[in-house]
């Protein structure tokens, strides 16, 4: 496909995050210079690794460059579910990326199937740790919300449940990572986050991303087309942090995370543009935007969507309904596309393993 | 599926095959003690790590059971076109295979997508190797061969052309791992031969597997169902060493291997009986018995036979020759079952690295 068609724009977006982090990644290494002759880097929730291609590869070099008789090992992790296969043969060569596994004699990736809620790596192995777009995702979900299909639609009691949930995943990721990570060790980590301003995922100024997915099942519960009991279950298992819960526990001496060993160094929020409202804004080409945007949004929550529907239905049932929610969604943005968009609004942090 | 069904009779000769290196495998951990903080254990070729669970849970056991406190790293190894996919599955536990995972505290599993060509980690990292029933498939095809199957009945400058690159793989194979494996470290192969009787896999004294492929195929050309050329480009690229094919690199001291450290400590060659005839031999139920075989050899060789039959065909007509393959080679077996089977003959390896 051609540059700027359609595929390339769903990765760009995810890819525009992670190249963003680039230089806080350089900062991190030239920061524990001088490097020993092994160093293992870990990418965790890595999904098929296409997206951070660029950026491993950049970190590579800048070790090599400065110490070429340092070998480097890549562990990409994530949980078992993933799709292994296409990220082997991403990371392989075996596709159209480029794949930095043939630009270096001593890089050598290696894959983990555990997930961030598990040490991946045996005590003090890795002298860096990146992450990208990945630690929104909950270990359980507390609770259903009866209102709104996210937490940030959420409030009171269910709210609170979505925010203690996410404290102690927060605490649980850290303190794997303060284990896995060698004394004097890096770790850069970009997540979801709610700004300063209120801003996140999908709700930087326009129409609310996430009230339109609320907003579209709730059509179908009026209309009898799915149940109230389904919609409850689909209430995604996401937390969208803020800095000041980010923070605290690697801020706080009586946190388990900061009496580990792990500290803050810096924290920024960043808003990346939704490549496809940006070439909208361009091109003006409706079709072209909603045809983008749609299927990028329901590459992330058709599943959790579809898995609310009742057992009983019958699978071709469950199929159409799906189908229909997301021609619904395409339809809104036809005929109204000012506003939509999916811009991402990230954290980005720097921590240090003392 | 209830034990003994075909399934587990499948997996059962693989599997019986590994279960028979468990004695070496912690004579050689036994020789390296002390064990370090850290150690780490490769299976090469190790596909879906199914038949090689029991061998690792064995290692890591033993090792922590004198070492509590090492931390033991496994790190699975095959191809890029392996299906990762079922390898993670099944050694994180989700199918009915009893994974070591959950077992222990301090034991990760991590996979590699490079094959034993290739070295998959940094220099010295390694303090066992372990391999089974992987490094007959050799790197390249150097010919086909005329009038067989196979390099089992091959002669003249064909057999050379072989034997030559199989020699030249073996250096390739073993040089890799001296890089890979630390000082004083070991390891156990086990890999197909042709041992000190002539016999080999699926010809142990009864119809010799490899020429009834062979046959049934000419049986193929001389109906006209398929061209010589197609009968030649299934050439199998494997090879299957003998005793002294195997041992000359690591004892004569002009070898490169011999020169990057890696010594034999022992060499046998074990017979494995096929599951499938020993059944046949108790319960004499020959449709169970071609039900089991046939599937077994089929999935390892039905890919090389089917990518030599001539692109030309339509994929419907190339299925249907080999579907037709596999009847008449089940027919054979229903016909006169006596003497079939597929015996595995290995030879068992323990190799230090000085």
């Amino acid at each position: 496909m051609s540059e700027g068609g359609l595929y390339s724009l769903a990765t760009r977006g995810a890819k525009d995050v992670i190249d963003f982090a680039m230089p806080r990644v350089l900062q991190a290494l030239t920061e524990i210079k001088p490097y020993p002759d092994r160093m293992t880097i870990a990418d965790l929730g890595c999904a098929d690794a296409g997206t951070s291609l660029d950026m491993i590869r950049g970190a590579i070099h800048h070790i090599q460059n400065d110490s070429p008789e340092t070998q480097v090992t890549i562990i990409y992790a994530d949980q078992p579910a993933n799709d292994f296969n296409a990220l082997i043969s991403i990371v392989h060569g075996r596709t159209r990326f480029e794949s930095w596994v043939d630009q270096f004699d001593n890089a050598f990736p290696l894959v983990s199937g555990s997930s961030f809620y598990l040490r991946a790596v045996p005590d003090e192995s890795l002298d860096l740790v990146f992450s990208a777009t990945a630690m929104h995702w909950l270990s359980t979900k507390p609770c259903n919300i009866t209102r709104h299909v996210h937490m940030v639609g959420a409030s009171g009691p269910e709210f609170d449940a979505f925010a203690r949930q996410a404290r102690e995943d927060w605490e649980t990721i850290l303190l794997c990572r303060a284990r896995e990570m060698k004394r004097g060790s890096k770790m850069v980590l970009v997540n979801f986050c709610r700004d300063e301003q209120g801003r996140y995922l999908g709700n930087t100024g326009g129409v609310n991303m996430f009230d339109t997915f609320d907003e579209i099942w709730k059509e179908f519960v009026a209309s009898g087309r799915i149940t109230r009991q389904e919609y409850e279950n689909m209430t995604l298992p996401q937390y969208y942090r803020t800095a000041e819960e980010f923070s605290s526990p690697l801020v706080e001496p009586e946190s388990p995370c900061f009496q580990a060993g792990l500290r803050l160094d810096s924290l920024e929020t960043r808003v990346v543009p939704c490549p496809f409202s940006e070439a909208y804004k361009r091109n003006h080409d409706i079709k072209a935007f909603a045809d983008g945007l749609v299927p990028t949004v329901r590459s992330w929550n058709q599943s959790i969507f579809k898995a609310g529907l009742d057992r009983g239905r019958d699978p071709e049932n469950r199929n159409q309904i799906i189908e229909d929610y997301y021609a619904a969604y395409h339809r809104r943005v036809m005929d109204s596309p000012q506003g939509h968009g999916m811009d991402y609004v990230h954290a980005y942090m720097t921590i240090s393993r003392v």
